[in-house]
């Protein structure tokens, strides 16, 4: 697994998407209760993606995102994952699959930041809508290890 | 069913929620993208409150409540409810009985929802903190309700 | 959405799905409880597939099925869904997205199909196991819609 | 976490089921795929056991079995609860936070185990449906507590 999951981090690299990226949006959106080192986001950011359901989410995730970029699968299927359409809602059970290992904080984090699209996640968001690029399953995933790992977070603090 | 309909929504009432409180949420979260008459926002409302795993749902959600705020259960069981600590998470999970029959936008909405807590869902959160009501349950029915409502709207617009 | 659910359909039919295969095993299963006409099967299975999260998870689990057949995506994603390993589970979650519309009673028909593999669900296992074909997502989406269907039937039922 | 631990332990001994029960299940689903050691079932029916969402599922669900039991409730929900009617389906909601922690396999093997309720989920449904008690939550309970450590233990095998 440790080598699927450094594929899984590489295949996020490739798609614009550092660990960097991910933990900021982690430390913004918990700052309201607590300052947090970078340390601490960068941990959790790691527990999330390190989980088998996690690497496995990531590289089908991007997978469908390449192919459908490439116009690899059959038009109409092709066409419905490239223009993320709001009712298409395949991404977000996709997502899902991170999202229900950790919690029920980790759901409605999800939702939210589905909502308000903070940092890389509105930077993909915006490449795929410009349509040059197509993170249809990216961007959500995205949403769902900040989630879930902001969840993790506040499960710790609560044990302290 | 039609009588156990009428029944969840006389509980709904007697604790403190109409229909026209759930109405005005969902018509100010879907102003944004379209006006949308009364009728048309009751009518969702009704169609999500009429689904067998609705009533049920906020039949035992504010069963739970109403056993809670009334002292019946186990003690620690009794004050972990009562507290609507953020980590107990089972009030989410009941509530996605309603979400998860009506999409994956009944689910982002719902986590939105659930954090920004506008009108009734806000007033229920404040109740159930200050400690004279036990809210835990039925904030985030509400929560589903409107949001299920929404994505039911959505997914009938893009028919037309 | 007529058009998309004419398409989803056709493409089971291609990857070796006719709606009487999902028909039979409905009805064998649900023998149990009382005789189904076959109307009463394959409406139940229409109104399941015709629901647009139904008919977007067939074309998107396909999608998979076919890409990964044709060797079309990164080589180690495309190895782990064409060797269908019991613990790649992204199969399952997608087909949730049917099964969740649909209550409890699919749910726990799903997980129950899953194991038994009956009639068309068993064919695809165990063509997708000799390695000519790949139908990871497909099998799951099988189970999923006969589940939904039973589900339906059960609610359909006790109304009476 | 440690003290509510036990305390869920406790309540499911009063209410008759004990990590013993539990544990023979697990021995009996997971036999056909290799000979498991009693501690190694022990030690994963004890960590899934150990998670927060379990505890308070334990408690929540045992709660709301006493409080039907002894008529506590309003009466129509009462009588939902004490009937375990099988379009109820809140107790399998409920249940899922338990199963959705613990990946696919734990979802597929729910369903499952819902079916054929082996061992001491059997004595359960067996009492409940006499009258004598009502344990409409405590059986899908322990199916998800089961299914969920024989996916850990799937997981776990699979590492080395």
């Amino acid at each position: 697994m440790e080598d699927l999951k450094n594929l899984a981090i590489k295949k996020l690299n490739e798609r614009g998407v550092t660990l960097d990226d991910i933990t900021n949006i982690l430390k913004n959106i918990q700052g309201g209760y607590r300052e947090l080192s970078d340390k601490e986001c960068m941990d959790s950011i790691l527990y999330v993606v390190s989980k088998r359901e996690a690497i496995y989410t990531i590289l089908t995730g991007i997978a469908l995102d390449e192919a459908a970029e490439k116009g690899l699968l059959d038009e109409e299927i092709n066409n419905l994952i490239t223009s993320d359409n709001g009712l298409y809602g395949i991404d977000e059970i996709l997502a899902l699959s991170i999202v229900n290992m950790n919690g029920s904080i980790a759901l409605t984090n999800f939702g939210h930041l589905d909502k308000v699209k903070p940092g890389v996640i509105g930077k993909l968001d915006k490449e795929g809508k410009e349509g040059s690029r197509c993170h249809t399953f990216l961007d959500d995933i995205v949403c769902a290890i900040v989630s879930s790992a902001a969840s993790r977070i506040a499960h710790n603090i609560e044990k302290k």
